[in-house]
Formats: C-alpha cells, sequence, structure tokens
C-alpha cells in the first residue's frame, strides 16, 4: 500500500535553533480521497523567506503560526493522482499550499490549475506567492502609469524583480535598490531595469537625484532601512509607496523611527501596508492580471534548485546567509 | 455709478509680519457681467488658517500662493446681483471663492447654490471647506463602518468637529483628542463624542487605553505632536490613517520623525493624505454626501462673526493667538 511521506514541525522557532531538530519526518498511509478533494502527488515545493515567520508561536503575527505536530506549510507544485471533483482530473497540473510532503489530499477549491507547458520552476518563481505578491502591490496598489518612476528596493529578491519587471512591462521608468554589484548588473543587463543603486557601496540619495531628478512616483518597499527616507523624500504628488517587507526591522534591535508625515500632506501620499493571506481568495484573478505578461516572455526569473524533501531542511538556511541564487525550490 | 471695495495683498506673508501692512483697500466700478457668469454681492465671509499659508510666496505649497496685487483669497457666502447664465438669478444664494471684496464676478460653474433658508454662518462652518474636508477625508478615505472607532486630534477645531460628529452619525465610536478642559467638555457634552483626551493634561497613551481598549480603526490626523504614535500604535488591522493637518510639525524647528513603518505591514494600514484643492471640483458630490447629516440635524457648529470687511485683516490675529471660539467669520 503506498505511503505518503511528510515532514512535520515539532519545536518553534523560538525556542529552539534552525536546523533538523525542529522537525521529524513520518510516514502514514495516502488517505481516502472524499467529494470535492484532490490527492496531488507534490514534485516541486517553494522555500519562502515568510516560513521562517510561520514556525514560531507568535500569535500576534498576520498569519498564524503552525502548531506543533502539523505538517510544515508551503506552497508547491504537483501532479493530480486522484479527483473527485468534476473540474479536475487525474494527471492535471495544479499549485496550492499542499506542505512538506509528497501527496496532498486538498479541496478543488484550495487549488489552481496550472498550464502543464510551464515549467514547475517557473510557476513556483513567477505564478506563485512571488507574483502574486508583485501583482497585488504593484498593480493593485500602486496604480502604474506609463511614463511613471518606480523604485524597488530588495529589487533582486523573489519579489523585487518580478515588480520591477512588471513595471518596465508597463511602460514604467524603474530603479532598483540592491545590496550587491552582481544584483545590481543582473537587473540592469537581464532584467531590463534602466538603474541600480548598490545600497551597500552607493550614496542611495545622490544616485536618486541622478537616476530619478524627475522624483518618484511609485515606491515598492521590501526592506526598510536606509534607502526608505530617501526614497521617501523624493516622492512626486499624488505618489504611491507599497510597503511589503522591511526586512532591516525584523532584525533590528530596536526599529528604526520612520519619517515625518508632512510630505503626506505635501504631496497628498498614499502609503498603504499588505500582506499576502489577506489575498489570496484572490489568486485566480491576480494570475489573470499577471499570466499576460509571462506568456510575453516580459518576465524573467532566476530558481535555486535543491533535491529532495530533506532538502528542505537545510534549504531555509539559505535565508540567513544570502547564499541562494534566485527563487529557492525543492524538487521532490 | 456703484463701486466695489476689495482688500489686495501686497506684501507676501513671510517678507513681512501680519498684520495691516501687507494689505491695501481699493475701490473699482463694478465689473460688466458677461455670459456664463454672475454678479455676487457678499455678505459673509470664511476666514480658514490655511490662508497664512496662501499669503507666502513659497510656490512648493500644494497651493499657489496669492499674487501681490491681487485680491485676497477666500470662500465667501452672498448673493447673485446679476446672473447671465441660466441656472442661476438674482436673489440667488451661492458659495464660492469670492475673495475679500463687497462683489464678485464670477463664472457660474465656480459657485454652488444654497438653500436660502440656510443660515449663512451655518453654510460656512459646516457646507463650506470644514464640512468639505471633514466628508472628503472621514467618508472618502476614512470609509467608517457602524461600530468602528474613530480618533480625531484637533478634534474642537472646525474640520476635527465636524469629523467627529460625522462618524457618530455613521455609527462609530469617537473619540476627540483637544487642548483644553472646556473644549473637551464641549465635545463630549455637547456634540456627542463618546470620549474626549486633553493632551496637555493627561497621558495619551494610557487614556486611549482606557476609552478605546478594543483599537482603533479610522485616524484622522489634524495636528501631528506627541498623539500621533500613540494612536498610530493602536491600530487595528485594516485601519485607515487620513493625514489632514499637522500644525504642531509646521511650527517645529525641526520636525518630529514618524513612526516606524512595521505596523503599515502587520496591520495592513492605509495612509493617505489630501489637501482639498484637488477635490474643489467635487465640491457639488461632496455636500450631496455631507447635507443629508446636516439636515438631520445631527451637525452642530460655533461660529466666532466679526463685523465689517476691514475686520478680516484684524481676524487673521485670531488663528496666532488661539482666542477665537469657533468658526471665524466676518460678516460684511
Amino acid at each position: 500500500m503506498p505511503q505518503n511521506t511528510a515532514i512535520h514541525l515539532v519545536r518553534h522557532l523560538d525556542t529552539t535553533p534552525l536546523g533538523p531538530q525542529l522537525f521529524e519526518t513520518r510516514q502514514t498511509p495516502l488517505p481516502t480521497v472524499a467529494d470535492g478533494q484532490l490527492l496531488v502527488r507534490q514534485t516541486h515545493m517553494s522555500l519562502d523567506p515568510a516560513m521562517l515567520g510561520w514556525m514560531t508561536s507568535d500569535r500576534n503575527s498576520y498569519i498564524a503560526p503552525v502548531e506543533l505536530g502539523e505538517v510544515m506549510r508551503s506552497f508547491g507544485y504537483g501532479e493530480v493522482v486522484e479527483s473527485h471533483h468534476p473540474d479536475f482530473q487525474a494527471g492535471d497540473r495544479v499549485q496550492g499550499g499542499f506542505g512538506w510532503q509528497e501527496y496532498a489530499l486538498v479541496s478543488a477549491s484550495e487549488v489552481n490549475a496550472v498550464d502543464p507547458d510551464l515549467p514547475p520552476e517557473m510557476v513556483l518563481s513567477v505564478l506563485a506567492l512571488p507574483g502574486l505578491t508583485a501583482t497585488q502591490g504593484l498593480l493593485n496598489i500602486g496604480r502604474p502609469q506609463a511614463g511613471e518612476t518606480l523604485v524597488v528596493t530588495g529589487a533582486a529578491g523573489s519579489v523585487g524583480s518580478l515588480v520591477g519587471q512588471l513595471g518596465k512591462a508597463r511602460g514604467m521608468k524603474v530603479i532598483g535598490i540592491a545590496g550587491s554589484q552582481e544584483k545590481c548588473d543582473w537587473l540592469t543587463h537581464e532584467l531590463g531595469f534602466d538603474a541600480a543603486i548598490n545600497y551597500k557601496t552607493e550614496a542611495i540619495g545622490e544616485k536618486l537625484d541622478e537616476v530619478a531628478a524627475e522624483g518618484i512616483d511609485v515606491f515598492f518597499e521590501n526592506t526598510g532601512g536606509a534607502a526608505q527616507e530617501e526614497v521617501y523624500y523624493r516622492m512626486n504628488a499624488q505618489g504611491r509607496i507599497v510597503v511589503c517587507g522591511l526586512i532591516a526591522d525584523y532584525t533590528a534591535a530596536t526599529p528604526a523611527p520612520g519619517p515625518n508625515w508632512m510630505q503626506i500632506i505635501k504631496k497628498r501620499l498614499l502609503i498603504q501596508g499588505f500582506t499576502m493571506p489577506d489575498h489570496l481568495h484572490q489568486t485566480g484573478e491576480l494570475l489573470q492580471q499577471l499570466l499576460p505578461h509571462v506568456q510575453k516572455g516580459e518576465i524573467k526569473y532566476r530558481a535555486h534548485v535543491i533535491e529532495g524533501l530533506d532538502a528542505a531542511i537545510d534549504g531555509l538556511q539559505l535565508f540567513l546567509t544570502g547564499e541562494n541564487q534566485g527563487k529557492l525550490i525543492v524538487k521532490l
């Protein structure tokens, strides 16, 4: 009888250091598929920095922690092996929140069908959380107009790189801020960004005055840190600031103060924070917005693929060292 | 032949102290009324703190300065004495940007008809800039829901007092922050606010924990200063912050930093700055939103009326001393 192998979270990250001691691998018989359900064999899993947050016991976050004993939460790509829902049949490719396991039993309403011609790495790098986040944040909150100027921080990250490319696809001038010369070169040479600023070696404000002398219309904020104020004070009237991530503040001992609010009135700024758990029910609509850009070849990605379910455990370490080259994906 | 008396701005406030030396009174023959125009005899003029900004030569503001030699800019109430537009006839009551003068020649498209049964003081205190500002800010940006909690700073001011009453009319719990016990008593005893906090004598944070233990859904910010951070850190998820004024920052030698942005993500906050010059073309729609509340008697106001066109010059001083009791109006 076929078995399912799953990795369960058994300790929280706020009591135990990151490592194999947080997890336990268990085998169980494959479950029975009820009406409306699908059994999916997962072939590729996405690893995302947000997982580190889900692994703590912090109930004040915007997303509930993974409970001890539960299969570790994750998004993935797979093939339907048994369907009890009329919209799906065996062999269909789907993505959804499958968790760290080989087989997932899910409601048909919780998965999205995927074009089988698209590489799984592309689906998870572009059409999953990073792409949904970039689409909701840039297109629906930032409301970009052709000819406007966009600045994105964390520009070489899985979200930031898509935000900048979507901006280019919508006719914007795009400036990325990233943390290495290699990343900056990738942004301008490969992804078509108009300019990139290495915040570790360049004076952000002076460089912005040079490459965005016309001012900034949309600021997509992924990082916090010194870039925030430099971009904020260069916003144009009616500018939109999309607050998606503040990595510098997650790890700072004392969060830095924000900028004075006078600019918010003078420039009539919109500042909007968002997190994807609020918008996952819109996944279908978001993919409809994103797919045309993918189909036109406007979106490039880098995937960093590691092999085997167990590799996920060590894979998380790469978020702490920053050694991953592109979107982290576990191939099962 | 009838004459028009007008007060012109002849010096800017950034070169000359506030006082009669900024102005010159001139008499001119009444102008000829062209097609599409109205001649209005102004009976009441509104004095507003924003005028002090219009009187400087600062071209970086969101509204152009009054040019030297121009009639001082203001909003007022009056009676049509001659109409060359089919929608208006002599005797109609109108409001619009008439300036500091007895008669104004205006395009019919620039004025709004007013119900002649409404007292002019009420029109200028409620149905003019203060009410338009409160309506746009609270109803259209703040999107209040019954049962939600609203905190408004500058709560006893011409805008703040209307914001709080609109909040009550929409079924919100309303907490005002103001600068004297007399103002706080007026808010709770006369205007129906659920609570008021005297920021000069009370610990704002502790008092908010007491009167808004459920958290804050809408923050209407008129003042800046210490209240800002105390309210910000008590916002609920999906909260809206309407940034309308920051008096404390206008006058501060060094603007205070704002709060850290992490709350914007954690709570998915919307922060939106606005100024009315962007929205004056929506005056008709805004009045449609506001009028039902006025007609149901849900909106009270205090008018501080001074007499004679020349009184406007000294009237401006009251904004610096804070001695006015209610909305400042000049009766011609």
